[in-house]
């Protein structure tokens, strides 16, 4: 298990060379203080491990001799597709930091009645997202869609899929589901802006095949709903 | 559901009157300009509800006379002891807002070989948990104890409950287990600190009955494997 690496988007990566730029070129060389011969591990976000050597440092930059590259399989774990009402700032990076850790596949925040007004930066969330996958190990960077309107993402789902939506006043939860081992589709999950959903929202998410489940018997801030819905999903039971 | 109330301690509830003190006072009357005659609503952190109407204002404290009291009975959800390896204060203050949103009983910090010095603030945690209760709606406040030395708590611990440690080498799930609907004790949980466990406390712990459980293929966060652990106990499902 590495304890610490570096991201390289796959276009710095060649056949025998990774530059790093950026974020990681300034950690490694300017905080990290690591030199010229020195060993280093990196990870493209989807999947590749490299073990390289650093051979020159630039000003922005440094590239690095390929000595090992590996490739992480995904883990068995479901593929979640998790979707949420916009947050602010902060509520919204901790989600991302927590969900990416707990290895989702695609994040979408949607614009909703109640949710807060867009400010959406989407290379700070980036950035967080490749902190998260190198502090956890899940070599499996998701994507982080822009925000979309609620009523053009839903009808735009694939029906097939498991849709799940979070509701306090539900009674049936994740464990009472039939979970069977052949499911391979993403799961869906929807969780309300703060302000919860307006009415309209629930039917419509209801209509297009959304089935509400209770995460828990008390009222959650969104980012945590997101979490408690995801560790479930995670640790669900599997129905032979 | 209530959107919104006020703490107070148990010493502050007479038969007809509560007395409102510290933040919640300031809170109350300075914040939300609340004047005589306005109606709030009061928890006691013990599951009673209490309505109230504002009758004399203070320079430090209000009275507020009885108009209606309930009391909402426990949840029909596992009786959870969630210790931990202790944790700095921004990572504790975090864990104890999110688990008691959760409704877990009681939180039992430990001094662990890998965890770091004790600052432990009981006063400002006990505001945090009061107002996590307050904001989730779960009226019982849990217990948060002092931190406690790891090797004398794990031989202190009731025999015949169901123990579990979180452990990425483990390849139990919560989900593998047999969950009885008879189970009524409460489900201990121990989960490391940011160093992780030294291996003679793996040791100590299994001896002492803990059962290693994976609750992620990756590495976590403390605060984030707590939070995890817990959503995957209150969404496990009963064996009939």
């Amino acid at each position: 298990m590495h304890h610490f690496f570096f991201f390289a988007a796959p276009d710095n990566i060649q056949e025998n060379t990774v530059t790093l730029t950026d974020e990681d070129f300034r950690h490694c060389i300017q905080v990290l203080r690591k030199n010229i011969g020195d060993e280093i591990d990196i990870t493209d976000g989807r999947g590749k491990i490299i073990t390289a050597v650093i051979e020159t440092i630039d000003k922005n930059s440094c590239d690095c001799r390929i000595v090992q590259a590996a490739f992480q399989e995904k883990k068995d774990i479901p593929e979640i597709l998790l979707t949420f009402g916009m947050l602010k700032s902060s509520a919204l990076e901790n989600l991302v930091r927590d969900t990416v850790a707990l290895g989702v596949t695609e994040l979408v925040p949607l614009l909703m009645k109640h949710s807060v007004k867009p400010k959406f930066n989407a290379e700070r969330l980036h950035r967080i997202a490749i902190e998260s996958v190198k502090q956890s190990g899940n070599c499996y960077c998701p994507i982080i869609r822009k925000p979309q309107k609620f009523s053009d993402w839903i009808v735009s789902l694939d029906r097939e899929s498991v849709k799940l939506i979070a509701d306090q006043a539900a009674s049936r939860k994740i464990s009472d589901m039939y979970w069977s081992t052949e499911i391979k589709k993403p799961i869906i999950v929807l969780i309300g802006p703060e302000g919860g959903f307006h009415p309209g929202e629930m039917n419509m998410a209801v209509e297009n095949g959304f089935i509400p489940v209770n995460i828990s018997p008390y009222r959650l801030r969104s980012e945590l709903a997101a979490v408690v819905a995801v560790s479930a999903l995670l640790n669900r039971g599997i129905d032979e």
